[in-house]
């Protein structure tokens, strides 16, 4: 298990938070994802997880990495 | 079938512009809803809407009138 933050920008309210949060939570290995609005940070922890799988998850969500 | 305007205060993005649309839907009488996230207004079409009842379920969701 390893933990790896982005800078996810792009968010405004807790709406944003909750799409990014469930965008990532489906990438294949994730364990756990934590979403800081205020930091435009999300913590995520999981086994061999795809950091470019991540990057594209929350793009097609709409925001930014 | 009359058409009202609300200030709605509080919307950043397309989920919050969503999460108003959805809550003025479900108030008695409401036929159609438009939502602008530039203006901040919400315009409402239908017969005999109650306007507090129309503040009361934005409130609900989150936002201010």
């Amino acid at each position: 298990m390893s933990e790896q933050t982005f800078e996810v920008t792009g968010m405004t309210c807790g709406h944003c938070v909750m799409a990014v949060t469930q965008a990532i939570s489906e990438v294949p290995g994730v364990a756990a994802v934590q979403v800081d609005l205020a930091t435009g940070e999300a913590q995520v922890r999981g086994d061999n997880i795809d950091e470019k799988t991540v990057r594209a998850a929350v793009a097609e969500a709409g925001y930014g990495t």
